[in-house]
């Protein structure tokens, strides 16, 4: 599981590294059954849309066995331990369902922005994994990077509470061309299973969902132990508070979940 | 400039046919210039979004030369010709910007059912042509087709008025699931220049633009003589009534403009 040295001179330029394929189609179609029981769930942790299909659950690796797995997957895991140079434990768990029609924008922004802002995390010592639970293509509101972006520390940006149903720290127009003019803009699509790692710093958005299809994304950020959120403004179950290093599961444990769900259903 | 036996099967079952860098990248450098200065105008054909950007420019091909030049070029009337079994004129010409930001959506649509609602076209013996201005990619907010669905007639469509700053007769969602179940969703991406050629009744729509790039595409329109339009609701400049046949200029039309505006800075 660990990057080799030219992955790891493409993610110090770029600011990602993105693994088509990563999990396998089983695995996928595991995790998406899982986001499918979680949105039906009547929690404090699943935002909706203003339409009311789910927008994103918060922590579902405390409440989902599937997601539990993957929090801990050795896929995810070791190459953020290997980058970030030491243990690390889950800052936040977000699955993002950008619903078929409904899903709404992210506007521009760098988590850490908010992460600093919001939570005093110390230092961008912290990373974000996305793994594709949908295929996702440029019909379906897929993620867009500014290469290069995660470069500069944390850009000056304003707090916006009113665009869409999750307050954020967005980054203005101008600033945003400013670093698309040198990084340029892209948007990484591939099947469902394919997996983003990508800087906290780097700045991301994503367009509304118009397509027929859905697009659901599990975002981990994972942060060094030492580098730990040292306010507690927001909910505990949006910004965790247990910073207990991560130990890393086998390889199979997803294989291992799915075996057990077939016997059980024999 | 004739499709093959291949293109024409392709664009029965699908209906639509993508031609990447059709156009060279001069002549679509020639077009975005010529695009930018019609939007500088200060013209009623000229449709600006909410924000003051310029969203559509009607008709620019009778107030600006490379237009009027792209309107007659042979490889976009010639294999409009070809399928349509004849002459054909031009109904509609376009050049829409969606600009970086501020670009709005369209929802999913078939251009015949306005053609037939509004304008009185006896039937789909029409085409549309899109050439892009602009590399479009996954990030720009690319078109979105739904292959196969120009099979399907005229579907039914309620008039969306309040959405965008356009009129538009649009789909319904279970409509646009049921079609995309069968079908799929593609988003076409290249390079500025090239071509993308769809059937009337090809339901399509777009996202919006947040990206930092433009992605400025033209829409030409070309309707088989004898299908010209019956009813004169709509503006002259947005559903023509100039029904003469065109006829194809040389090949090197833009090329030989290009050179023209060199030697005229000489």
């Amino acid at each position: 599981m660990q990057l080799t040295d030219h992955q790891l001179i493409d993610f110090d330029k770029n600011g990602y590294l993105f693994f088509p394929g990563k999990f396998s189609p089983d695995e996928a179609t595991l995790l998406k059954q899982e986001a499918e029981a979680v949105y039906a769930m009547d929690r404090k942790e699943v935002w909706r849309e203003s339409s009311g299909v789910a927008r994103t659950a918060f922590a579902a690796h405390r409440y989902n066995e599937g997601f539990r797995r993957l929090g801990a997957h050795p896929r995810l895991i070791e190459p953020v331990e290997q980058v970030l140079d030491g243990s690390v434990y889950m800052h936040q768990f977000k699955v993002n369902a950008k619903a078929a029609f409904d899903g709404d924008v992210w506007q521009w922004h760098q988590d850490y922005g908010t992460w600093k802002r919001d939570d005093e995390m110390p230092e961008p010592r912290a990373m974000n994994i996305a793994v594709f639970l949908d295929d996702v293509t440029a019909a379906n509101g897929p993620l867009l990077f500014i290469p290069g972006s995660h470069k500069l520390g944390v850009v000056e940006a304003g707090h916006d509470l009113e665009t869409t149903s999750y307050p954020l720290w967005t980054l203005g127009r101008d600033k945003v061309s400013e670093l698309a003019e040198r990084g340029g803009c892209v948007a990484p699509t591939g099947p469902a299973g394919s997996m983003l790692m990508f800087s906290s710093l780097l700045v991301h958005a994503s367009p509304a969902n118009i397509s027929p299809f859905d697009r659901t994304i599990v975002y981990l950020s994972l942060c060094h132990v030492d580098n730990h959120i040292r306010a507690f403004n927001r909910e505990e179950w949006i910004a965790h508070r247990e910073f207990k290093a991560i130990e890393a599961m086998d390889d199979n444990c997803l294989m291992e979940l799915i075996a057990e769900r077939r016997q059980a259903a024999e």
